[in-house]
């Protein structure tokens, strides 16, 4: 059973404020920490909460504001200071590369790991064992994109009794089993779906970056168990949604209805919301089950199946 | 009575702690803020402290480092977010301008303002009615300067019974020849060192950047009310001092003792010290006046003359 928390590190939007940092999400998963957007402060964040410079991790950029990437040269820098050994790959769009490469180069930065970087386009864009990352363009002032994590079935239930009567004994077979290897038992071929259950769904975590909410949204982030959404507005301020191309909190809650998300999360809130009781109630009124983010707010995402 | 206060905004040298933030040193003098060094989150440490984006300002940044020089692309967003139309002057090495432009460019970012670079070499880099500020060249890795702010001489004590003497009513008059105006009264010229004293020293500030120690450094520093010096490790770690160019804090301390500087402030100091009672300590042993700095640490500048 493989934990999963989302860890928010930066809450803010454009400008950070002495309660909430610029945006980064970091998802904890397995040991390995999938980042979404790295704004500035992002290296504090994560010593804040512990996390370490030197685990498995990869970073998912949504698009090149520099308040959702600029953290990326300090986290870099203090990688290469600690010794980093471990490979990094980071994904956005395609000019994410030149910010990278321009900004080591003039400031004299040399990493002691592979630095990978992945272009981003629509579909799918990192495959793993367990799960996969998913893009698709965000509608905001520039080039970016909405992520989704897609966590691959598990195996089903295990059932002891039909493993024992198939003659498989208890101990190594039986985890092989579970795990949905198949086993020899004197000259016989056991398969795991003699002994398991269906296969059982995995998770679905939506980020939307920043976007205006938008029709192909909506099939995008389909029954996500948890969707992490463009809060910035309340909707008095419906206006400069649309012209700053971010949502309100309304908004973020009618497309989470409409996607049958399970939890909806408010982020990106803008600096003049110093309590964001506003955008909560006004998206409670619409999506049944919504948490509005704080800088440092860790969420369990369990198993829903 | 000018008012002039030292805020240290980030004390940690190249990676963040929990408790220090990356380098940047504010001078506040006359409502001024004159910011040496700009590391990643200083506008969070600016929001933190209420000096505000909106103020004159002046930026000088010792060296092309990210922890001295990234936070820059944050505050210049967030100056343009909040409408700021008050020129900003950034002195810096010449790449300085290339860092920005090439950021400014990639990141989508347009200033409110006129942002106007200064590139900077050793001397008198400004002159203002008040003050100058002055640079020489760091012995560090890369190009970069110490600077130095110098505050002219302000006009001598005023004695009010020699006013009298010479027929000057109280008043506006009195005001004028205090602040080293000539008068007219009854069609005879009274000029403002027949009312005042000998002229008065103004104060003088020193902030080393990332240097090793040097002869140079000791005649450039000469009398500094106060000197922010590089106080990057102890004496335990001399040899990475010097393979890293630079200092240790009992090199700070001799160094400011030759210089005969009044006050002797220690910052950027190297991650590994939770507690840089050590480092005072070893600096204390050397030199009588002597502090440690943390992060919003304010120190009030008077006048000693």
């Amino acid at each position: 059973m493989a934990q999963m928390k989302i860890i928010f590190l930066g809450t803010s939007s454009a400008v950070p404020t002495k309660e909430r940092g610029l945006s980064s999400i970091a998802i904890l998963r397995e040991g390995e920490l999938l980042l979404f957007d790295a704004g500035e402060g992002v290296q504090r964040a994560i010593i804040k909460m512990g996390l370490g410079f030197n685990r498995r991790m990869k970073v998912f950029v949504t698009h090149l504001h520099g308040d959702h990437c600029s953290g990326l040269l300090g986290l870099i820098q203090s990688m290469s200071m600690l010794n980093r050994k471990v490979p990094l790959k980071v994904f956005g769009p395609a000019k994410l590369d030149d910010f990278i490469r321009f900004n080591m180069k003039i400031l004299n930065l040399d990493t002691t790991f592979p630095l990978q970087f992945r272009r981003v386009s629509e579909g799918i864009i990192l495959e793993e064992r367990a799960y996969r990352i998913e893009a698709i363009e965000a509608y905001h002032s520039i080039e970016g994109y909405c992520y989704l994590l897609r966590e691959k079935p598990r195996p089903g239930k295990f059932y002891p009794e039909k493993a024992k009567a198939l003659g498989v004994p208890e101990g190594y077979l039986w985890s092989q089993l579970q795990r949905g290897f198949p086993v020899k038992v004197s000259n016989t071929i056991v398969r795991p779906e003699q002994v398991l259950g269906e296969p059982r769904k995995g998770r679905v975590i939506g980020i939307s970056g920043d976007t205006r909410p938008h029709e192909r949204l909506i099939n995008f982030f389909k029954d996500c168990d948890v969707l992490i959404f463009d809060s910035t507005y309340s909707s008095e301020f419906q206006d400069k949604a649309i012209e700053n191309m971010h949502s309100t909190a309304k908004e973020a809650a009618e497309l989470a209805l409409k996607a049958h998300v399970k939890l909806l999360i408010l982020t990106h809130f803008s600096a003049r919301y110093e309590d964001t009781r506003i955008l909560l109630e006004e998206a409670k009124q619409i999506h049944p089950n919504v948490i509005a983010a704080n800088d440092f707010l860790v969420i369990e995402v369990p198993y829903t199946d």
